[in-house]
């Protein structure tokens, strides 16, 4: 048996998986994958629903067992005190503001039209093909608000790259995938080069 | 003049609104409200875009001019090292994971299906009549994952009421205007009613 090791239940092409691998590489600290399949229901089994009743993935497991899903939570809790959060009370409320954001008014969008553009069946696509005006919309709506604050500021909380930009470039980065045309927001892409240029940047495709 | 004092932008119905005002009554935060209509645009004009280029309500002003939208981060930031946290990082960490369930696996079902049942105009309703059951189905869900939490907790996050239990408590409590039926929920009404015997508790209709 080897070292205790945390357990990242993910799928590879989540962003919202992507973003905890990418905050363990930067700060360093190991972990294994467990790998999930897309759409073939392992996420809403009996015995994962023990594990998230939520069904969902990340969930991060710790080495004495205990259970968290929900990215944004994932990555507050392993980078709380390291270089990757302000060290102030103001800009780590608006780290969080940026975090509730993404899954609120990003993430939805973005990440959903990348899924069914590129990632499912194409029959599946069709049946929600209506859809599609109504997600480049509320997408191309948030990527302006972040547009906005970009053409004022390097980051989105302090003065570093923190947890609120490694939220943001999860699906921002491969937004692209979903029909979202990135050279249309130029702060935005300056931006996405600079947090892949950050020391220990992690590729979505690779693993840990 | 009278004394500086936070302004809250706002929407009485509005259950986002609703944490904010509960969590600054709960600490004896003092704070002026301005209320924003329901549907008249108000929040989308370009004097309130230079606030929140996102658009939307729950937006708290500070006293010298600072901004903080996402009632998450609000509350989160209000709250910080008060008795509405938790104290260690493990329930802090549990603690917002239920705060991003809300926004993201609760929120878009249960508070869009009573705004759109209960405050909209009857045709703007009509449009989106096909949506009803999939925003019931999707809240019952989230509403069973709370159950599962609440039938063996009496709180979501540490061993007192936290802003993850304001923060759930704002929609859940008046979910039945969106046509949920609460009584199937026999853990989350037990739950409801603890939350509303806190000391300095508010209801939704009551102003600051």
């Amino acid at each position: 048996m080897g070292a205790a090791m945390m357990i990242l239940h993910q799928m590879q092409m989540s962003g919202n998986c992507y973003k905890v691998r990418l905050v363990a590489r930067r700060l360093g600290l190991p972990m294994r994958l467990k790998e999930y399949g897309l759409m073939d229901g392992s996420t809403r089994t009996p015995a994962f629903l023990k594990l998230n009743p939520n069904g969902r993935v990340p969930l991060l497991e710790f080495e004495d067992g205990r259970l968290l899903p929900e990215s944004g939570a994932i990555i507050f809790h392993m980078s709380e005190g390291s270089r990757l959060q302000p060290d102030n009370a103001w800009d780590r409320a608006q780290m969080l503001q940026w975090m509730f954001f993404e899954q609120y008014s990003h993430e939805p969008y973005i990440a959903v039209a990348r899924f069914w553009l590129r990632y499912a069946k194409p029959q599946e696509l069709e049946k929600r093909r209506h859809l599609v005006p109504e997600w480049h919309a509320k997408g191309k709506a948030a990527l302006s608000v972040m547009e906005s604050h970009l053409n004022a500021h390097d980051w989105f909380a302090g003065r570093a790259c923190s947890i609120a930009d490694i939220a943001l470039y999860g699906y921002t980065h491969c937004a692209g995938e979903g029909g979202f045309e990135l050279l249309d927001f130029p702060a935005v892409s300056a931006w996405l080069a600079r947090v892949a240029a950050q020391p220990g940047h992690l590729p979505l495709g690779e693993g840990w």
